[in-house]
Formats: C-alpha cells, structure tokens, sequence
C-alpha cells in the first residue's frame, strides 16, 4: 500500500475566478499580505502495490487522461512519504 | 514573496462521493489496483513577506476560520520550498 498525490491546479495564464474570491475576500476577514491565491484540486490515491516506477508511471497517465483537463490544468505527481500531520 | 500550500481534504470518517466517482470510473478507464480515492482541494497562497512562524500562524488561523469546515475537514498548511515541476 502506498499513496500518492495528484495535484491539479490551472494553468498560470488561466484565470482562477474560485482563488480571486478567496483573495478578495481575505483583507475583509481581517487577513492582509497575500498577494494571489490559486485554488486546486488534490486527489489522494491509495494503490494496492507499491508506488514504483511502472505504478507511478500509470497514475501520471491516469492523471493526464482524466484526473486534469491538460488543455487548461497542470498537474503533479508525488509519493507520499510521511503520515499526514493534521494542524 | 513566499508560497504557502494549504490542503484540505474531507475528515477520514466523511464519505467522499466525488472520490468514489473517480474510484469507479477508473477500473472502466482501464486504470487497476487503485483500491481508494480521495478528492480535496489545494490553496496556493503568495505572501507579500517571508514564510516565518508569525506568517503561517496567520496562514493557520485563516484556514481553520474559512479555507475549511474544520467539523468535516482536515487541513495541512506548508511552505512550498521547491519550484513546482510540471509532470
């Protein structure tokens, strides 16, 4: 078992009208010095193997067949090594 | 100018319909062994200054009061170190 994580975000050139929302909204609700906000997706895969490089190589395929819209989405692929730290 | 990540992803406990959907979608799509899918939602936050403690504090509280519904949602706030590679 081993998890890895897709992020897909837009692309920088594409306007991101869900993060300008929460830009706007931040200096109102008290929270000044952030210049942009992006938001994304983040898709949490749990794999019955281990993520080696066949498995990850599929997940990147996956990805870019329909996790992300690659016409306007970027995405990355990464191993998740450490237990998620809830804060 | 600093990135900070902030990921929030529905509490263990919370079904997640969304990623159920991608979950069944993928063994009709071709894709095998991929026995659980999360989906959640990744913030790129730009801070005018550096990332230090009284920053992500901020970045932290600014979570729990509006980037998540912390009664269904988990949180984690990060300081993205390296340039984000493009898979």
């Amino acid at each position: 078992m081993a998890r890895v994580v897709v992020d897909v975000m837009l692309k920088p050139e594409i306007l991101d009208p869900q993060g300008q929302a929460v830009q706007r909204a931040l200096p109102r609700l008290g929270f000044a010095g952030i210049s942009d906000v992006r938001q994304g997706k983040r898709f949490e895969l749990e794999l019955d193997g281990p993520a080696d490089d066949a498995a990850l190589a599929r997940v990147r395929e996956m990805a870019e067949t329909f996790l992300a819209n690659t016409v306007i989405e970027d995405f990355t692929v990464r191993v998740e090594e450490t237990v998620k730290a809830e804060s």
